[in-house]
């Protein structure tokens, strides 16, 4: 059901730039755009209305209260909740080692300058409800905020029908660290954290996935406050030569395609008959995926199976792709990691499938998707710190630097600039 | 003409976000739209039909030869170039140390993970043409993606009139060390860095300044490339007690409004002596100036001067404003640099006029504006770099992790997911 592609065929039907799609339906856009200006404008009223249609009911507060906080730990396997745990350690100790300190980038008597590090004060995450509730979103979100040192971390997450939220999403959140949940959902949860209503605070910065909806919204108010990213769908490219399993492939592949109809899973092979046990090996272990329908539309509309001669020519393929997830399934993988250029994450040799990553190891999982990994990166601490940097200058140092400052604000026909210089040391 | 906004009245009028306005007029919008598809579709051909109307000619090649390059430098004054290469000096001393390296989290015989640094592959800086240039621009655009280890940087201007473009900005390339110079300006520029036409590869991401047709277009191929921000107006806010001098504030206020007519100049002091006598300076220094027109509707439209009881109530204004460049004019100034939450850069002491940072000092001059520093930073290094996440679990390690993996993949109903891990235990 996947189908095979030439390097040609792959570059021009998902490389070029000539043939990326549009992100949103005008449609979607124009709902939203209207939900947004509504929330700006008429606050709770228009929350509570857009709630009752979505959620199905308006809960009594919007707040999840600390009674209700406690109770969904009850509600909760302790497996679950044991291995939430341990997963949020990973995740700790993974990016707490992106932490960075202020820094003097010089310190003399006469100039100091440097970079000041500043969480960012008010961070909210979104969180989808639905059917199946992903708490392993909440602690790839909140956790490097917390580390950050972000000062109000919120979430939102709609509620069922006016009543509670998914308990596992409070739990995840308690165990992220997470200060307030509130009890909303979609676009209009979005318009709120962007511009507040009566009684919540905006915040400055949006991070967490979502449907079309919510996706639109964060696009749209954008500038106002921070966000991520858009994600895109996700993605998996794995790079396998001769050494390779078709049946870990084929598991790998097919944990992409679960995801939605549109994730994208590719495989690049040096060996011709690892791609044809692929081939085979995927129709075999989806015939009893409990999601095989999804798995199946993505895999014969979106998946591709490439043939290459070399694995630099792989190599080549992929990081013009730029794939949110890349998987090495070569012999010494860890040797070939340097010609990795573009990639959200890579998974490296035949023990390390992506779910490893996805929930477990330590890496984040929310990854720039659509090619975006040639100048963007996954979600770190960084997302919640602030540079600002900063100089000073003694009198001594200002008139050293003054003919140089001088002769450049003349030459770009901004007088005042220079002035303001001169004007110090006229004195 | 500065006029004076008590705190509340500056609140709602600056910093409240139900005051925001669209960042592009529709209009604008809607041109750009048709420039870029045009230059997408028609690639060169629309390329020339748009040089030659907004540029006034085609130049015979885009790309400015040794020679042009060579001979820029006969046509600037020594004196503008030291001080270019001093300024290129201190921008590259102080973004050097912003360099970090790939690293590793974790380093086991069972699992290693860490973060790769990657440079962004292909760089295109947007530099204006026009009547003033501006050297600083490519300096402060090029010299940090090119200590981040960018392979190609291209810089894009417009020619005049289908001839050479400003030499002066031809040398401030060279000395920046930018690889490959365009003659191309506009919003079709930016299509042509985004998209590519037959003979010029398409970049990764795209920096630099440019009026609201580059900004538009900017904002438009966001996604298909990076790009660093969309600039608002230049804003400048000045706090200021007692010890300051007015006629230092009025000149910093003053060479902040010389930049536009939307210009942003502001104060915020505890001595209402202060605020008077800088009224009367800002008139006093503005008579003589060459940019006095522009400055004055900057200074009366956009300005502010604002008394505040204590330095901790300005404190609390400037950071819920977050401005692009924030002075502090007060006595032992350095030791209330830790107030700051919100800010681009900060200018300390009496002697650090911004234009110390505008040119010359070493901080970049490419900062957030429009209160976007509540969650984004200045132009650095780390801008030009992907930090791509990768892990590697052993066999055993897969072991030990597989019931954590197993048992949040089945609460999020992705089983794929854990058959992906159970298909390689079960060898």
């Amino acid at each position: 059901m996947i189908s095979a592609y030439s390097k040609d065929q792959f570059t021009n039907h998902f490389i070029s730039r000539k043939t990326k799609k549009k992100p949103f339906d005008d449609e979607v856009m124009e709902t939203v755009k209207e939900v947004i200006e509504n929330v700006r404008n008429r606050g709770e009223v228009a929350l509570k209305e857009y709630t009752k249609k979505f959620d199905g009911g308006i809960p009594n507060e919007w707040i999840v209260s600390e009674e209700e906080r406690k109770a969904a730990w009850n509600e909760v396997s302790s497996d679950v909740i044991e291995s939430l745990q341990k997963a949020a350690e990973n995740i700790r100790s993974f990016h707490s080692k992106q932490l960075q300190q202020t820094r003097m980038m010089e310190m003399t008597e006469e100039i100091i300058s440097g970079q000041l590090f500043r969480p960012i004060e008010r961070v909210g995450v979104y969180v989808p409800g639905g059917k199946a509730v992903y708490p392993s979103t909440v602690l790839m979100n909140a956790i490097p905020a917390v580390l950050a040192g972000v000062n109000q971390i919120v979430m939102t997450t709609p509620s069922r029908g006016g009543g509670a939220i998914s308990p596992i999403l409070s739990v995840a959140a308690d165990i992220a660290g997470v200060h307030t949940i509130y009890k909303m959902g979609g676009s209009q949860a979005i318009a709120v954290l962007a511009y507040g209503i009566d009684g919540i605070q905006p915040v400055d910065k949006i991070v967490g996935p979502g449907n079309a909806y919510v996706a639109a919204a964060k696009s749209l108010v954008f500038g106002d406050v921070g966000i991520e990213m858009i994600a895109g769908p996700s993605e998996v490219a794995i790079i396998a030569d001769e050494t390779a399993n078709p049946r870990f492939i084929a598991a790998d592949l097919i944990a992409q395609a679960e995801h939605d109809e549109k994730a994208r899973p590719f495989v690049f092979s040096t060996s011709q008959r690892v791609l044809d046990e692929t081939m085979i090996e995927v129709r075999k272990q989806c015939e009893v995926l409990p999601r095989k329908e999804i798995a199946e539309v993505a895999l014969t509309n979106e998946g591709a199976a490439v043939f290459v001669k070399t694995i630099e020519e792989a190599f080549q393929l992929v990081n013009a792709l730029a794939p949110e997830h890349l998987e090495l399934q070569i012999d010494d993988a860890l040797a070939h990691l340097s010609k990795v250029k573009n990639a959200g994450s890579v998974f490296i040799g035949h023990y390390t499938p992506e779910s490893v990553g996805d929930y477990f190891a330590g890496p984040n999982h929310v990854l720039p998707t659509s090619g975006t990994a040639r100048f963007s990166s996954g979600l770190s601490v960084d997302d919640f710190i602030k540079k600002t940097t900063f100089v000073y200058y003694s009198e001594q140092a200002l008139q050293h630097a003054a003919p140089h400052i001088e002769s450049i604000a003349f030459e770009e026909q901004l007088e005042g600039h220079a002035r303001a210089v001169k004007v110090r040391l006229e004195q």
